[in-house]
């Protein structure tokens, strides 16, 4: 193994270990990693640039350099003599890897074949968007009543479609006399949300175009819409570019808080990702850039204030005051967006400090604030953010669950691109698993399956994919009710087997070996707990035991499968029949507020009136914490799941009561002898 | 005369003829342009650097070229060794004129000593600015109840000045939560026109200021304000840079017409030339740039569409439509002008398409809207802005004065300067004249005058003198009643005398000899026969035939004895008592609504109301026109003049009437004699 170096791909994460001579692009392919490449690795097409990294990275245990790249080769002089290679770059099929690296994919060297995790879900809105066109034929201008192409606009606007008299964007003054000289006085304008002229154009256009965007920490989702018919005519979407200065959201505030005019940096890239988003939606819509007039953003706090350009560091620490916590309108241009040049971004309003404006956009979809009985909405990334409540009255929390729930802080975790396991069963006889993954449709168990996986491989396990194969385990007996796991009694299997001082389970080997931990079980045993108390405290506030429906929003949301949730207890108590996916509910709430712009006015109307819970605060949070360690922490939930998976008895309630570290140590013990 | 070349100096518009060998600052003050010297022509100061142009000067009869000055000298490349004489620029104290040549004065070489023409004038406004400060002191952060420092900005200033919820600009929310934190919570919020907050600074800021700028198409005006006291803490003036793209206005817009990208340079000029008045006034304060939040604008037509960025070229031909004839309120940013960051600019609205924000302006300052008597409000420049009436009715037109009145197209023309006559007496006896100069307090008959005015010399004659000393030419019988110089029967002067196949007056002969010429007269009579045809108009729609007052705006306004303006006709009946100037209305026009918001709104309001006359339109102006060409056009003025001025009987009204070219020529035949 000696000849072996670390690898390890950004902005993916994906990382492994590979051969010294290996070239990158091999290695990419290999782990999984989106790197383009048309002519096959032969130097061609210059599609697989990547960019390798100088420096320390302490957290994945790299000292990465550039010369543990090989040499430049002929073709590489070559192309960058011609410009085609930028300073700093390699050709992923040229250069050969000869030690620990790390390498960063650029934006355009990404194929962009993995899986769009933000699901676009049909709603129906009622389109009346916030940005209409309205074509008039103004009279020809009178020498003896003297008036103003504005001001004439501004009565046809008024006589024809019943406007009230509107002021224009001055750019766009400029626009109007020889637009009305170029098509006989036949002028077209965009009005924004009944207010203001931002657009004019000679002659008739029908079209107008607006995006609505999900800023999250890890991915940036767009839908671009036809702000007439309502109809999404593309999406795109992109990694956060931010990961590069820090995974999670705390390590990008403390990029900011470590580095003067680190705050900048972030925005720009960010800024730099919508513009390169709106330009791929843009393209594979076949409209031009300029078309697009109207933008939504939805984003958690310090994604929002980023975008914006405030400065994250009071989200960073108590008191976790938000700067603005209003919707806001302003112009793309000068936040550094460049579609049409008075083209609006509309950024929803983020509830507190720890609850964004991508819970604003579930409520847009969801609208729990209209239910009559109690809703549920959950939207689990590293943290989960939590609303409860129905017509009469709304809370709202955010609880710490930690990445582990996307598949970070995993042994073999990895986030949902094709190769991760996303599903997994373990035969409770043999404890034999069998998986798939995503980018392969047949299951591991298939004789089909080496071949249909060969292109995406099997590189580690997704968010989805630790729910399940910790949910089967615990229905194997593998994981017992206090999370350890063991040994299981009468079943021989080398499964299971002592890794250090704890037991694991090997999942899966072949090019690599996958394993599930005692700490994996630990760190998703505090995400649900975390989830878990978080509700429980909406649930006091709210004086209620259990709720009408659940929907689980996010990515994690669309791809876990609600029974497996409840094995584990993230849920809790309600009918397995209405509990479901909500979708990507923070980005279809930005479509809503996009295409509908009464619901605009609305959100802004709710939120205010929404009960922030601030879980760090509340007394009972620690112990409702540690009640919800174990799995599952409710015995009556047997029942009602015993129905649809196969579920071991539960243990007597006093046994349960009685879990805690020391006699997890001993029943550990217990086991090992 | 063969050693002598012609030489113009831009911007100012001075030209004359100085022998070979001058130096260009020696010939600069000849010719009293504003090139600073403090060295006294030493070549060390560097203060006096010229810009000799390249080119073809039609216009002026003049082939400049570079080689047309002496070569560089060594005190000259040392400068430019050593970064301190920009490309293309010579120090006027060693460059030495060879040839014709047109020297351009760059902004930062001019001395602005020259007499500020738009004199500020006392006004009793009441102060009830667009912009204000609101200091506040915030509650401490309650996580329990968490609230946008945004939201209790919004919520003190609704308590505790019974202010609306306001909006605050992205810019300013990304300051708010940085000023809390540096002054115990107590920040500053400016508030605009009661809807925005567009600053925000940590404790209490007391002062903030606004600027309010005349666009003239000759002079740009600034009078820097303290909005809270409104008082005007500094002036500063410069001349409009667009008059190297041409003197008049109909240039300006031919040279965007022929020239692509002509409008984006005439509007960047006059931009850059509002900064250096922004930075210049604010440094004669002692302010900071940034404490400048407010800004209003009057201009006419042409010059508010190039400020504006509008091409201006729909208002250079029939039917002369504005772009917009609204109030524009912009961010000063947008416009390219730095001040504080959300800096607006309120541009008042222009009129019709030959009446602009000044008459806006103009109709501030005057109101004649509330007047119970009718007033007449006459601008007089290139164009002459005509208002009539009042309460009951408004009316306004434009007519075509030319720019005599200003001392252009006038043989011995020049701008109000140091150095220009602005007043003339003629001694009926001996028809020997006596003046004075701008820059010098003692006439030119004084025994102290030549010392006196040695520092500014005698250089030309300015619009005040040139009415003056037609008027006193026609009171001595120089000039007959249809505008024709001759010989005085009975007088022997060498004063006046054939120049050609018409007579002239010579009025001073020194290092320049200045004639009045009979084209001279000509312009003058052709100037004040539109201005009268313009106000006939007027009467003759409103249905009067005498106004109660009489208002003269305008630096020509500011400088003519109306008694003389009498004379020539300029000025329909009225008590001479009752004309005056009302100083530069449009500039305190700009200052009124810089400094009390209502009349923003006011002015609005009123300007749709008035009515518009388009002289060119009306079948009876080119009647009026000729009508009016006779001196003074009416007889029955005489009685009232002869109280103020020695005036010479009338003729029998029968031979005025027939006053007509043929007549004319016959009549100068017969002097000539």
């Amino acid at each position: 193994m000696s000849d072996e170096v670390s690898i390890l791909f950004m902005p993916s994460g994906l990382r492994g270990r590979v051969q010294i001579g290996t070239s990158v692009l091999q290695a990419a392919q290999r782990l999984g990693v989106d790197l383009e490449s048309i002519c096959g690795g032969q130097g061609k097409c210059r599609k697989c640039q990547v960019s390798p990294q100088e420096g320390e990275f302490p957290k994945h245990g790299i000292t990465s350099r550039l010369e543990h790249l090989s040499e430049f080769t002929e073709t590489e002089r070559h192309h960058q003599a011609k410009n085609r290679l930028k300073e700093g770059r390699r050709l992923g099929c040229n250069a050969r890897i000869l030690g620990d690296l790390v390498i960063d994919v650029p934006e355009e060297s990404q194929h962009h074949a993995h899986h769009i995790s933000k699901a676009v879900t049909a709603y129906d809105i009622q389109v009346q968007p916030a940005l209409r066109l309205y074509t008039v034929t103004l009279p020809e201008p009178d020498m003896h009543a003297p008036l103003s192409d504005k001001r004439r606009l501004q009565q046809a606007l008024v006589q024809d479609f019943d406007l009230p008299t509107l002021d224009c964007e001055m750019s766009q003054i400029r626009l109007i006399q020889k637009a009305l000289e170029k098509s006989g006085r036949c002028i077209t304008a965009a009005v924004y949300q009944h207010e203001q002229i931002i657009g004019i154009w000679p002659g008739e256009k029908k079209k107008a175009y607006g995006l609505a965007i999900d800023l999250g920490s890890t991915t940036i989702a767009a839908q671009l819409c036809d702000l007439d018919s309502g109809e999404v005519i593309a999406t795109a979407d992109t990694m956060n570019p931010q990961i590069r200065f820090g995974e999670d959201l705390m390590s990008r505030v403390s990029y900011v808080m470590m580095n003067e005019g680190g705050d900048v940096a972030l925005t720009t890239v960010v800024r730099e990702a919508f513009n390169l988003l709106a330009k791929r939606a843009a393209k594979s819509a076949g409209i031009a850039l300029d078309e697009i007039l109207d933008m939504t953003v939805v984003a958690n706090p310090i994604m929002h204030h980023l975008f914006l350009g405030i400065d994250p560091t009071p989200l960073g620490t108590a008191p976790f005051t938000l700067a603005t916590d209003q919707t806001t309108v302003v112009r793309a241009a000068d936040l550094d967006i460049y579609l049409h040049p008075e083209s609006r971004i509309c950024v929803l309003p983020c509830i507190a400090g720890h609850i964004g404006a991508d819970t604003a956009g579930m409520i847009l979809a969801e609208r729990p604030d209209l239910a009559e009985e109690y809703v549920l909405l959950v939207d689990v990334g590293t943290n989960a953010e939590i609303v409860l409540g129905n017509r009469n009255r709304l809370l709202a929390a955010s609880s710490p669950t930690g990445p582990a729930f996307e598949g970070a802080q995993i042994s073999a975790g990895q986030r949902a691109a094709p190769g991760a396991i996303e599903r997994v069963r373990i035969d409770p006889e043999t404890l034999e698993p069998k998986f798939r993954v995503i980018g392969c449709e047949v299951w591991s168990d298939d004789p089909e399956f080496a071949q249909k996986s060969a292109n995406v491989g099997v590189s580690g396990i997704c968010g989805s994919g630790i729910i399940e194969v910790i949910a089967e385990m615990f229905l194997a007996g593998i994981i017992d009710q206090d999370g350890v796991i063991g040994l299981v009694e009468g079943k021989d299997s080398s499964r299971v087997a002592l890794d250090g001082r704890t037991y694991s389970y090997l999942l899966y080997e072949g090019d690599k070996t996958l394993r599930v931990t005692q700490n994996d079980v630990r760190a998703i045993q505090l995400g649900k707990a975390a989830l878990h108390a978080g509700t429980r405290l909406l649930f006091d506030r709210m004086g209620i035991t259990k709720v009408d429906r659940i929907g689980f929003a996010g990515a994690f949301g669309s791809h876990i499968d609600v029974k497996y949730a409840m094995v584990l207890g993230l849920i809790p108590d309600c009918k397995l029949e209405n509990v479901g996916s909500v979708g990507n509910a923070a980005g279809t709430g930005a479509r809503i507020a996009l295409l509908n712009m009464p619901s605009r006015i609305e959100i802004g109307e709710i939120l205010p009136k929404v009960e922030k819970i601030e879980t760090a605060l509340e007394p009972k949070f620690q112990e409702y914490f540690i009640e919800a360690m174990a799995l599952p922490h409710k015995v009556d939930k047997y029942e009602e799941l015993s129905k649809v998976v196969k579920i071991p008895p539960p243990k007597p309630k006093a046994e349960s009561d009685r879990a805690n570290g020391s006699k997890r140590k001993s029943r550990r013990r217990r086991k090992q002898v």
